[in-house]
């Protein structure tokens, strides 16, 4: 077997979620015919995910959605020394996962026809995110 | 190393939850006798999940929770014109995940004693889902 | 290629989120130069996570969060044979998920700074838990 590994800094984006499909794809030169693509995030306050690649409304939706469901300012929060983004940014992180794994056929990631690959930054200001692509072929 | 991979069209469910293990032991043949078995679901709006795959009182109250946790017809909803199960569907695709990955020992997957495989169906009329199954070996 | 496997009973834990990073690396030795690493637990009442290392109130306030978000005792419930705690263990085992994949980079998991591996338990009065780790390399 061989394993491909590369660290990649994604540009810095603002709090959302945000298609990378096109970034990825930059790196991913020389793809195996079949194998498994990897992605992991190295941060706790933001997240990946694979969802519709068509509608920038389903993104906000989905953004407002996970906004709704894990509010700031919870009275019960006792790590709040970092602003009222930074314990919902861990919450909504463990809850969306910070990597993905896709296969990888005929030379490519084989996601379906409306999947795109989301950054979702829970923080309202974050630097920018470190990401390690591994292909195992 | 060696990838195995099949593309699997899955019969239609119901919006539900639904054990697929049977399924996939049908196409699990000559299974390695140590690997990974990865299995994506080219879809955003079902997903997959291990869980309790004995008594269908789980998977009738999962389904139950996880519909009141992302209720559908929320007032801030932008992308609604493909019906009110749509964006609550792509919500929770988020949120389980459209991919899972087992190990495979001694010939099988190593699932737990508990565990089984669904594939949540999160549509009121959806299609037949493909499913890519993966294992490196 | 080959595949490295391990099956590891880990020690009895009380509800709630704890890091253990330093009982996978008593077991993670000789480890390959890259790879990706691979840990899955058998059971559907407790979860795998990745989220922050340092300050225990961010475990503390991720446990208490998904507490609200999943209360015990839901008037829809049907399977609550084996104790208010239960269900809720198995609502919140898909939301997290069972496993996770870390890569390997220079011979170690290639976590973020702030990036530490916990085990949720979701039961009060759990046994000991079972993880196969697996790496691919």
């Amino acid at each position: 077997m061989s394993i491909w590994q590369k660290e990649v800094v994604l540009p810095v984006f603002p709090r959302g979620y945000h298609l990378i499909d096109h970034i990825l794809q930059e790196h991913l030169v020389d793809v195996p015919k079949f194998g498994l693509l990897h992605l992991f995030l190295k941060h706790s306050s933001a997240a990946l995910s694979i969802n519709e690649n068509a509608d920038p409304s389903v993104r906000f939706d989905l953004e407002r959605s996970i906004d709704l469901l894990v509010p700031e300012n919870q009275k019960h929060f006792t790590h709040t020394y970092e602003g009222s983004d930074d314990m919902p940014a861990h919450i909504k992180c463990s809850l969306l996962g910070a990597s993905l794994q896709i296969p990888i056929t005929n030379g490519a990631p084989n996601l379906g026809t409306w999947q795109g690959i989301y950054l979702c930054e829970f923080r309202n200001n974050a630097k920018a995110r470190t990401l390690v692509l591994s292909i195992v072929y």
